[in-house]
């Protein structure tokens, strides 16, 4: 029996060695499309990738961060302005990845662009205030995605969407979660209807990181309450909010 | 040892004896407002709970739904014409109820209206497609409950989100599955924020039933497929549909 275990575990450090050779080839090649690099992950994701020699093709939400990251990134990497709730903006940055990428196709597509705005108590919040957080959260990453997928397709590639850890519990910030649950229900569907063309789907839980997305969570929580009705704030007191903050 | 044992276990039957003992009292004082109920769960449970001697609130999108709701029903049962995605009707709905329960508050926030267009593989929808769902059954949730919210606390009384077992797992429909899980992290933050004004939150999460909602899924995969633009119609040709159909 003891023969057969070391066998076993043998062929098992075998396939683990054989996994862990693997890397990726002609990285030079491949053509990576990220949202949301401005700051945070996508910032920190253009970077690294550039920096080891990819074809990086970044969106910020304004001007100056796209100006801000080409200063700090050779000129491999290409920027654009892109506001994922707009339809035009990502019709427009369509185009503009189909101009780069040409015949090979997109290797790549991360899915970053996300706010932390509203997150309060519900109460305190409006049907808008959640509608805009899933705006951005979910249905920016839906209208990108299904504008890439053509070209995620020709090459094989792979589809990265930027979730959390509150995408898998629910504790706090309706909009929030809502709109991280929905990328984990939308990544899981996509990932069983696009097996068949060999591209893969992939979800980045992160848990707590010092992101701007997280003081843009604490601010809007402030905001929230400052601002709440005189009824909403003599229901749930002072106390509530302190003791929650 | 055996002595023990069967003390717990005398122990845990007196509970659960106890437990079932528990009736709710006073019903017919009880006022319950229920969301979609021209067909499927909405339209059973009013009815079920008229016949038990509740004071049911029950909406429909149609005028014609509310009328055979009314024709079925007791006296007691009041019906009034409901659009959750619209403010308006949100709003009007809202002052409805005010009048109806007077001082006593609202005892049951049923959301059970829901829709289970469009469904299909995500490339063969749009942007538009997904947020049509996502305004119905999570959106209009979200509005109906923050209307609601104020009533329901002052009778400390419970809020019953209808969900899907496809609010826990994603196997198919981006825009269902979506807004299911966003029904599913809603109700587990509210139930956190609300709990201390002694506010239930619970959720449903049926299986497969044949609701309208269900052939109203099945008709959705055919239209998208027969109205695919002919480059979706080639990638993902006729077997794919015919398989996954």
């Amino acid at each position: 029996m003891w023969l057969y275990l070391a066998a076993l575990l043998g062929l098992y450090f075998l396939h683990r060695w054989y996994q862990e050779r693997q890397t990726v080839e002609n990285l030079t090649e491949k053509y990576v499309f990220i949202t949301g690099c401005s700051s945070g992950f996508g910032n920190h994701l253009a970077r690294h990738l550039d920096a080891r020699g990819l074809q990086v093709l970044a969106t910020c939400t304004t001007q100056k961060g796209a100006e801000q990251l080409d200063k700090v990134t050779s000129e491999r990497l290409k920027t654009t302005v892109l506001d994922v709730t707009s339809k035009e903006s990502v019709a427009a940055a369509t185009e503009w990845v189909k101009e780069q990428v040409g015949n090979k196709g997109l290797w790549g597509l991360v899915n970053n662009a996300g706010t932390g705005a509203p997150s309060a108590p519900s109460e305190w919040l409006t049907k808008d205030g959640v509608a805009k957080m899933i705006g951005v959260n979910f249905l920016g990453m839906i209208d990108m995605t299904l504008h890439m997928l053509p070209l995620v397709r020709r090459a094989r590639g792979r589809v990265v969407n930027m979730s959390s850890i509150m995408g898998r519990l629910a504790c706090f910030s309706v909009p929030y979660t809502a709109s991280k649950y929905s990328v984990e229900a939308f990544s899981d569907v996509l990932r069983r209807e696009i097996h068949p063309f060999g591209v893969r789907v992939s979800i980045i839980e992160p848990g707590s990181f010092k992101t701007p997305i997280q003081s843009n969570m604490i601010e809007s929580y402030k905001n929230a309450w400052s601002q709440a009705p005189s009824d909403i704030k003599e229901a749930y007191g002072q106390r509530y909010f302190e003791r929650s903050e």
